[in-house]
């Protein structure tokens, strides 16, 4: 090692010194955070910010930087302290951590413009990171993408889920860090500092692991040019820490997870340790190595996607909606390059081979893994992509913690889910979506959308695509009808009035399979004289509030609701949620035990929902018509 | 091998051939199914339940019986022929699979005696495996626990959280079976037949790996003897097989998944190849070997469960309802011995460390991996423990799959959730529980409770325990003042009211934190002379219906709720469902946003929810009185 080789690594070690003194400084005066989960990773993060990563610090958004996700996100004032001292906001605002008018959140968010999804549930980095990686390729960009996380987090299954995904994808422009520091938050973790039992393992997952003590700042630069080096599968550096590294007397001692250093005698006590550890090198303790620019290719702007050609549907066609999802996603992927899929296993099911078939270098296929498939997701929406990430509806509830962190980061993670409700039919309860809509519709950033017929699949599809922030397509596994001509327009927000008159005497509220049922208990109660009102309520969320609280004003005040769905979060609280405030009678049908296995029709009619209950639904409100 | 063996596994071959002729058949009778899985598992299940199980066959629920776990719940058929074959039931009931009236489902559920847990939700099976193990092991009972997973669901990121913690508590009464056919629903596995790629990751996982041939039934009775004989770790049997094996046309093809064989000349034809497989064995083919009964230590009966002493707190008393329920729980784990806790290394975070203290056999840690916590959590309710995995309530999202799963089992799962809503403060949106009403309210078996202060948490928690099914309890992170008497009983599906007057003007229901702040807009609108009536919801399903419809009612027909939680899906919803018909107005105050960062006071303010903004709603509600 020349002299410029030991300036460089005491430079480092100054700049890690930095990184520990600032996590200190900025949780002892918020009074909450992680200082010693920010100190075991300081020479990590130093290295990789000024000797390793290529990026310009003044825009974390160009398309050419490098890309770093902390997934262990509690040591967030870690990383923001590496950003300012990368140079891209003044130091001093780092004080203003956890603060409600501060972006420094407890755990890093996309308020920040160096973050691309926000952490702090683990587990979620790497999925991400193989998503930003996929990107890369699909754009054609040298870009490399480093996902620092946790060994505590190594517990997660998702951390398995996109191994396996990021070698299969042979993702050699992916290098995830690990920084081992034996210590949970309540306890030791299971493998503790057996670095060579975590190697076997993620050889065993099919990636080139390093072993690395991850203080030792050459070593680190060794381990990175490794990874640049290796080709055809993704680098695990595992870097063997001590947690709060540097500070003597929180260093490798459990209980002090998520806890800041004392005001006063205790931070100074710190501070004063942390200080004397400054080296000396030329130019003093703040000089700082140039950060490396953006050298890849220049990648061409994204093509202007073309303009879609209109569905092509006859009225009374039988087609599934879920088919109906497959042929309008390999279009659009046709007129817009950035639109991808992904698959965990069930694209024969839910036709995203369809898209397969016509794009299959943007088609990732994730396996029976549909936590890494969101996570993919959300890394390539938060470089430009348009992800549709599909799988049967009660499947995407093995994701749930995943798209709540791209809500919260607002990404434009467009999610389908095909097999909703009971009227799958056979295969019985465990593959059937009844919850997908309340936990669609509970998270604020989310539309929900769920159309009956093709037409509308195709043109609610569209809507999604081109909406910003995330968005859910519900879908069902029988064929249905076309009921609406291709030139229809089905604007988020919007509902479909199918039938109406000025003696309707209530109004039913319908949506994906119930339209159908609806309109059959229209033509009974039509032979028996009853008018009523049928809406399909195809934007879930946001519903149409203005239509729908019309329409019970003018149909006396009465509306019913009816869903292939629990009765509980989904179509029947979003209608009561808008006509709350008016007084409006809401009555609703949906599911309201465990269903279990049977045909199609017998089910709908088992468990409440077929025209026959909607039928007898009306004539009760009749009779009760009235009454208080 | 001696001329006994020889006939042995003649026999356990033509048993195998046997099952797969009934689940050919059956899957062809009932138009749909999986046949090609089931096929691949023929031998494994035919050795397992012949030649190495210790179980009463007519007694599926004997608790000393070696259990069996169908992780790759599409197999059904063939799980089913298997315990028709043992003598269960009638064979030719096979024949009503997926039909309305039969138990016997396209997916195992607990409907049947021998289903403890329901699966079809691949990467389930094996933690819930690993909670029946721990059960034996609480027990002490000699009991083995077997679970057949596919290649294909062993990308499932819970088979690996499992693998560890498994590894972890070195479970040697484990074993699991997975059938690698190299195939999966759409396309061949990621790792295909590389049964030694296979190995090397459960091995890095600390397991014993044994890699046999899965259709060679010498074999897989050396295996399962090895696997016996393995102590200190659980044992994985790599079986390498062929997708449906003896159906020449469909063996190792792909697209025959979930496809049964045409009724007519396509099924003759699969039915006369594996008609010809059967080979003469004294007694002819239907001759079967006498199964081994549990011979097991005799576990004595559970002890019945000690009165539980009251709560212990005083009025004013500050206690966070997190601490509360650890306190609880811990109390509850000494006067019934069924009661048990499962953490993800937050223990010192929701308290559960409470009852390690107290109860360290009877405490799992998982580590970070709430899947592999809550489906333990499932294994050990099937087997008569009273189970609660808690962690933070957002990170319950992550184990949403169980959950369901757990609702349609309907098991005794009690879940709890602390760090609910924004009133968590500075750590942020990551960590904040904002969704968890929503996603426990839309499962119809599950009880969702919310208690406010320390003594509603003691009781609610003992209710929770003794009720029968799966149960939710919220808690919060501050500290609140105790408002109850320690003899104030919180029946599951009750309310309390806090204050009333004749002259109420409008009903506000709170839960939990927001209970405090209802009390606080009461005082301060006393103080204006209005009066409101304030309810505390602490069960949120089932609510209160009779309680709260009446007050809306006295109220001049106004219910305003608040809570710390999204406006979909929690107790907005859930007040409005039961009042929807009564033309009740319901106004919901709750998060609309995604939160941030800062102090839980300043955010409860922001985000809508404190008592100035209960107090201007109220003042809102004022202004509309009479209007439509």
């Amino acid at each position: 090692m020349d002299a410029d080789d030991v300036t460089l690594i005491d430079t480092l070690h100054n700049i890690a010194t930095t990184l520990r003194i600032d996590s200190v400084r900025s949780t002892t005066a918020a009074g909450s955070g992680h200082p010693s989960s920010c100190c075991s990773a300081a020479e990590i993060v130093a290295t990789l910010f000024f000797a390793e990563m290529r990026f310009d610090p003044r825009r974390p958004g160009e398309p050419r930087n490098d890309r770093f996700v902390l997934s262990k996100g509690h040591a967030a004032p870690l990383l923001y302290a590496a950003w300012a001292a990368a140079g891209l906001f003044d130091r001093a605002e780092l004080l203003t951590l956890r603060e409600i008018g501060s972006d420094l959140e407890g755990h890093p968010t996309p308020r920040l413009s160096f973050v691309d999804v926000a952490t702090g549930s683990l587990g979620q980095g790497i999925c991400v990171g193989v998503g930003m990686a996929l990107n890369a390729r699909r754009i054609g960009s040298d870009y490399r993408t480093f996902v620092l996380i946790g060994d505590g987090e190594s517990a997660e299954g998702s951390v398995w889920e996109s191994a396996e995904v990021a070698a299969h994808e042979r993702l050699d422009n992916l290098c995830v860090i690990v920084d081992v520091n034996a210590l949970g938050q309540s306890r030791a973790t299971a493998l503790g500092h057996d670095m060579e039992a975590m190697a076997a393992r993620w050889r065993g997952f099919g990636w080139h692991a390093i072993v690395v003590d991850g203080h030792d700042i050459a070593a680190l630069i060794r381990s990175f040019e490794q990874a640049r080096q290796t080709t055809g599968r993704p680098t695990v550096i595992l870097a063997r820490t001590i947690k709060g590294k540097g500070i003597s007397f929180i260093e490798g001692r459990n209980g002090w997870h998520g806890r800041p250093l004392k005001s006063g005698e205790e931070e100074q006590r710190g501070l004063a340790e942390l200080d004397a550890q400054f080296v000396e090198v030329p130019g003093g303790r703040d000089r700082k190595p140039a950060i490396r620019p953006p050298a890849g290719r220049a990648v061409a702007a994204e093509e202007a996607p073309r303009p879609i050609e209109p569905p092509a549907y006859t009225l009374g066609q039988q087609v599934a909606t879920r088919e109906a999802y497959g042929t309008a996603l390999a279009k659009l992927g046709t007129s817009d390059p950035r639109v991808v899929a992904l698959d965990a296993d069930v694209g024969n099911s839910t036709f995203s081979e369809k898209f397969e078939a016509a794009h299959p270098e943007r088609f990732y296929e994730n396996f029976i893994a549909e936590q890494s498939m969101v996570g993919a997701a959300m890394g390539l929406a938060s470089r430009g992509a348009i992800p549709f990430p599909s799988t049967f509806a009660c499947f995407l509830t093995r994701a749930y913690d995943f798209i709540r962190m791209a809500a919260i980061s607002n990404l434009n993670v467009k999610l389908a889910g095909s097999h909703a409700g009971v009227s799958i039919g056979e295969d019985g309860p465990s593959q059937m979506g009844l919850e997908d809509l309340a936990m669609m519709r509970a998270q604020p950033t989310m539309t929900v959308l769920y159309p009956c017929d093709a037409v509308s699949t195709e043109r609610v599809l569209v809507e999604a695509a081109y909406h910003a922030g995330p968005a859910y397509i519900r879908t069902t596994r029988p064929k249905t009808p076309v009921i609406y001509a291709n030139e229809e327009r089905f604007p988020i927000g919007g509902c479909k009035v199918l039938r109406r008159s000025d003696g309707d005497e209530a109004t039913i509220v319908a949506a994906g399979i119930t339209v159908y049922e609806a309109l059959k208990a229209y033509d009974a109660l039509q032979r028996s004289g009853i008018a009523v009102r049928v809406i399909d309520a195809y934007s879930v969320k946001p519903i149409d509030e203005r239509t729908i609280r019309a329409a019970g004003r003018e149909t006396g005040g009465w509306i019913l609701t009816v869903e292939d769905h629990y009765v509980g979060g989904g179509l029947g609280d979003a209608v009561s949620e808008v006509v709350g405030p008016d007084g409006i009678r809401v009555r609703r049908l949906g599911i309201r035990e465990i269903p279990r296995s049977g045909k199609a029709e017998e089910l709908l009619d088992r468990f409440g929902i077929s025209a026959s209950h909607i039928v007898e639904a009306v004539m009760g409100l009749r009779d009760l018509r009235g009454q208080p």
